[in-house]
């Protein structure tokens, strides 16, 4: 399709197109004649993705263009491109960078390794997920001091889980195209996360409910009555 | 402490914490005569939470307004204050809040609805956690057409495990004292959504590669040699 036909189906004007095109967000097309291409599916594909990284992700267009950027760098090193691409997912502020320079950043960070070694998963010290948990120990020790590494124990189980049966698709998906897959990964890392951070909100309402509804129905007992079951319960 | 003093212990300029107290972000301290005021822990700790909401939780200063008025609103109807507070985290932009009006958005509502029933955790329709999970459903079918609801069913499993061990604390932290519990919260809400998001992030890194690893030195088999056992592993 010609560009002007890519912007009405994909909704994104001209002009955006135009600046995409200048910046390496979007591929060029294939050159039918002097400024004129033709552009197709992975086009709109890849609008779809630059739009969801700016809505779902809040990323600015700097942070996309990295991650587009490593995207099409493709080659036989699936694993590699796929680690970039993700690890530019999370963009790391000069403060956050600053930080870890400091000692505190660098005794939680070895907590953090020494606690993923346990669990089996050793991670690359370039890892910007890894540097996250750095940062939200040191955050959460803030909130509640001396709290263990160990306190992650619970989430390390729940996101295993949860990436065992998406690695499933993803590695299928690998196998069927590769760089459509990693499109696909990176778009699924982005757009899978606010399941999670909605679901355990509803959980904390439910769980709350049925705990706070129980301890009402509980309180007018009167002292020395105990009901040594139902508060096991 | 004077202001001078919360400033210094807080790191937060006095012009800061001055527009603090006129927007009602800051309780005013107890007055000890004209234009003089004490202020004490509860004031650090609003601060932190400022702060945090901010810097972790990417809030605007008039979402966290929003946020504190409800934790001040503190009455003995503990649930609704702590929903209504957790409600404010999750900012809906105005084009969020036309969506809802859709056919698309109603129908998926329906579904998601239908299926936070069929879980066991029915959700109250004011939930901004729930309406999330709508506009997430919405966006993968663009993705992945016909995506059916239940596809959330693993995150379901793992919100409601982490959200166990969570909700034991929280009511403890309630008992103890609630507005001070209330801020904790909500401070917990945010600061352990990361944890989860990196960890699933970690998790994806190292199942592709036990994956990706075993398939390449699965690759140069030569036809017809099937290694049925293995490919099981």
């Amino acid at each position: 399709m010609k560009i002007s036909d890519l912007s009405r189906q994909s909704g994104v004007p001209l002009a955006t197109l135009k600046y995409y095109l200048r910046e390496g967000l979007l591929p060029p097309g294939a050159s039918t004649g002097p400024n004129q291409a033709r552009y197709g599916e992975e086009h709109l594909r890849r609008l779809r993705l630059i739009r969801m990284l700016q809505e779902v992700g809040g990323l600015s267009l700097a942070a996309i263009k990295e991650v587009v950027s490593r995207i099409d760098s493709y080659e036989p090193q699936t694993l590699d491109v796929l680690q970039s691409a993700v690890d530019a997912l999370a963009v790391r502020s000069p403060e956050q960078q600053q930080g870890e320079a400091t000692r505190e950043w660098q005794e939680a960070a070895r907590e953090v390794d020494a606690f993923l070694d346990q669990v089996g998963w050793p991670t690359r010290a370039t890892s910007t997920a890894r540097k996250q948990l750095v940062d939200v120990l040191i955050q959460l020790r803030q909130l509640y001091p001396g709290l263990p590494v160990t306190a992650y124990f619970p989430y390390v189980r729940a996101a295993g889980e949860v990436a065992q049966e998406e690695v499933a698709h993803i590695m299928e998906a690998l196998q069927a195209d590769p760089s459509e897959a990693l499109e696909a990964v990176v778009l699924g890392t982005v757009l899978w996360e606010p399941v999670f951070t909605a679901l355990r909100r509803i959980a904390h309402e439910q769980l709350s409910r049925r705990v706070l509804g129980s301890a009402q129905s509980q309180k007018p007992r009167p002292e020395g009555q105990g009901q040594g079951a139902q508060e096991q319960a």
